[in-house]
């Protein structure tokens, strides 16, 4: 689609989808109708499969978090102080300690956690939630992407000793690369600037995709915390000799941004692509007929949808009485992966006809490979999804010789860079982008703006 | 267990489970801990399993809703003004327009709803969604019973005409009776007096159940609106005419308090019960060997677990180092309905020994018949498990013949009554109970107030 089109489509494709209604009376806050809050659920599911495959406990926390416990990590507090929702009043009542609305759950948790740690018995503690979250955002809202309610998801982890720690962030890692690729979303990480970072963190890898209109979007981070929190909040193990050791964290977030990357990098100008494992409906079926062989192709459009279900699809036979061009056009729109067809003629030949909707491609399909040919098809359209947009993003990583030429590209670029502050805030200056994250990988060259030797390079690019 | 220790043998329950953690600084927002947070989820499953099917679909709203959506309906403003948090400023500044967090969804989803509805195409409208609630109460706060955030369930639904909505009723009375069979819950049901219907509803149907301590808890609710929110919402289809009608609405509440009965219903003094359909574990298969047949019946032991596993059953096999009598200990308290013991004269006799926890009855069962045999005992162990809580429910709905005489009984009472207010509050003064509701049937009798001939018996109760 036309760049310069494209919040027009974004949010047109929403409001025709009814992915979310954005008519909601309050900014950044919009209604999930039911289809957006099936994909969303099915999101939510592969996260919760991985994690709970990796030993963390779902939990849920609550909401309100009272100002006391927030004031307790200092950098926190200033990174979080402008963009947080204050209760004052209950009823007609005015509180005596003032409550936020929790923005991420650090100081709703640790001083629960802080309770339930007394040993290195109790450690690893893995815990998430998937719950929302409220950010009073100042910038442009856009739905899903830059919401003030955000359906947020929040991994918190406790260890013994930064090693742990360490690996942990390895870990999430690993669950990052299965859920992207169930998700068919490209991205990259890399570790946040220092005066990027999240507040109160050590260290933060920032995990970003580049979407249609060369800016970078950000789709949640990893933070290795060391002991920045365990120490204010008290969580800590005893040592034999009387002593005690502060543990050392780590958190994992995402949220509702990643629909937000599904839509933009799967969409095109007519409809929705869904990723086949996220598609609230993966086969529709379109029975075509006359008013003679009406009911012969609907019991064989039953049948085959039998055969869907036992196998485990999530499949749907449009019995509507409009014309098929009609449904086809319902739900391409919707994004739906795979159609089957299934007219007289079909019946007498024993086979269906399978539409791949991403190439719009059409193949005949024997009666009785139906379930192993879907399985087939809708593998192969997840791992194209994957790697068209993954060869998009690779063009989409330009190296730059210049902040000059930085300034020019739309696009997502690398810079060499000294490692100095000044020179990275110079660049982010001169180029119009922001320094997105350093590059673990060394590339040679001099930093633009001081001319010494590049530390590391950096991606740069503007940020939605 | 004794009754007027409940409270302490339900707070202690709660901790040694780890369902809630009430140590959270603020009161009546506790933390749900992995145990819990999964017989929640369960109970959730269940409750969108009947609601899907019957039609339904899951949205999210906003938790916030702005002071101006709330004001619409007199009524409901009057009714939940003492109870609501407000949130009035966004990081440093006050917001120009205040906004609620949800008590119930009602005004957050109204004004949307006027946007959706425009012809009786569009109707029925059947809405639910699962998000917290959030009320002040001044009452004391209990954990899953009265909670100041409370995990709520809510649909909301639009029709054409008055019989629609009342048919709607009548089908939450029968998802009502299902999803109750399963988490083994006897309830009443009965048409709450005027002054205490919900805010705003044209008539409101309370479903209560017996506590231990004699007290009524109510579970839930369903509510006919007629058009008293569609009106001032605006929520309207066009007649053929020009003109247009306002819908008729009804709605279905329900909240964690199914789990607070779950726990308060089925637990002993030294225990939870889980009602199998809702236990994150429903088999706990306890291995019992020397050193010299661990291997052996380890091996048994797994090849039982995945012959449960392949049925479907929520199974775990307890291999930790220590002695059975701790095992058996751990899962009974828990509330895992039924365990699994081999040893290795079992091996031998190819057979398994199955321990009900709800009676302590010992069954020899042949290897082959373990899955059949674990579908037949859990289903018995639900459905002994409710008949024994009905037959307790039956017994606690006691006929009263006088105020004096209701007074007396510390248990759900009926009464006559003449169907005028003035008598039902000086029967509600008078007995120290509530009216919780109007009964259907007929009671030949004279109100224990003024004497007249009664129009329909009341159930009367403390409330908890």
């Amino acid at each position: 689609m036309d760049k310069p089109d494209f919040w027009d489509w974004y949010n047109d494709i929403i409001d025709k989808t009814r992915l979310k209604d954005k008519r909601y009376p309050l900014k950044g806050m919009g209604v999930w109708g039911r289809y957006g809050w099936k994909i969303m659920a099915n999101i939510d599911r592969l996260i919760r499969d991985e994690m709970d495959r990796a030993g963390h406990d779902e939990m849920c926390f609550p909401l309100l978090i009272p100002e006391t416990e927030f004031a307790r990590e200092s950098e926190h507090i200033k990174g979080f102080q402008d963009e947080v929702f204050w209760v004052t009043h209950a009823g007609r009542r005015r509180l005596d300690v003032r409550s936020l609305l929790r923005p991420t759950s650090e100081t709703a948790m640790y001083p629960i956690f802080s309770l339930w740690i007394r040993s290195h018995a109790d450690l690893p503690l893995k815990v998430y939630q998937i719950a929302p979250a409220f950010r009073y955002e100042t910038k442009q809202t856009r739905p899903f992407i830059r919401e003030r309610e955000i359906h947020f998801f929040e991994a918190h982890t406790c260890h013994e000793t930064y090693e742990d720690a360490e690996r942990q962030i390895e870990e999430d890692l690993r669950i990052l690369k299965r859920i992207m690729k169930k998700l068919c979303i490209p991205y990259l990480t890399s570790k946040r600037p220092e005066w990027d970072k999240f507040a109160g963190a050590f260290y933060s890898i920032g995990i970003d995709t580049l979407m249609p209109t060369g800016e970078a979007l950000q789709l949640g981070s990893i933070h290795q915390y060391k002991q920045n929190f365990s120490k204010p909040y008290e969580i800590k193990i005893e040592r034999p000799d009387g002593g005690h050791d502060y543990v050392y964290q780590t958190t994992y977030g995402m949220s509702e941004r990643l629909l937000g990357a599904i839509i933009g990098l799967h969409g095109d100008d007519l409809k929705l692509l869904l990723p086949p494992d996220i598609a609230p409906i993966q086969v529709v079926i379109i029975p075509i007929y006359s008013k003679d062989t009406m009911q012969k192709v609907l019991e064989e459009c039953t049948a085959v949808k039998e055969t869907l279900l036992d196998e485990s699809f999530r499949v749907y036979l449009d019995k509507r009485d409009i014309r098929p061009g009609r449904k086809y056009y319902d739900w391409e729109l919707k994004g739906i992966p795979l159609r089957i067809e299934i007219g007289p003629k079909d019946l007498k030949e024993k086979v269906v006809t399978f539409v791949r909707i991403d190439t719009g491609k059409r193949t005949k399909i024997k009666r009785e490979y139906i379930a192993n040919h879907a399985k087939l098809i809708l593998e192969d359209i997840s791992s194209d999804l994957l790697d068209t947009a993954e060869e998009k993003l690779k063009k989409g990583v330009i190296k730059a010789r210049s902040v000059e030429e930085a300034k020019e590209i739309n696009s997502i670029v690398t810079l060499p860079w000294c490692g100095k502050e000044s020179c990275g805030k110079e660049m982010e200056d001169r180029t119009g982008k922001e320094v997105l994250g350093i590059l673990d990988d060394k590339m040679r060259g001099n930093c633009p703006i001081c001319g010494s030797e590049s530390e590391n390079p950096v991606y740069m690019a503007k940020a939605i």
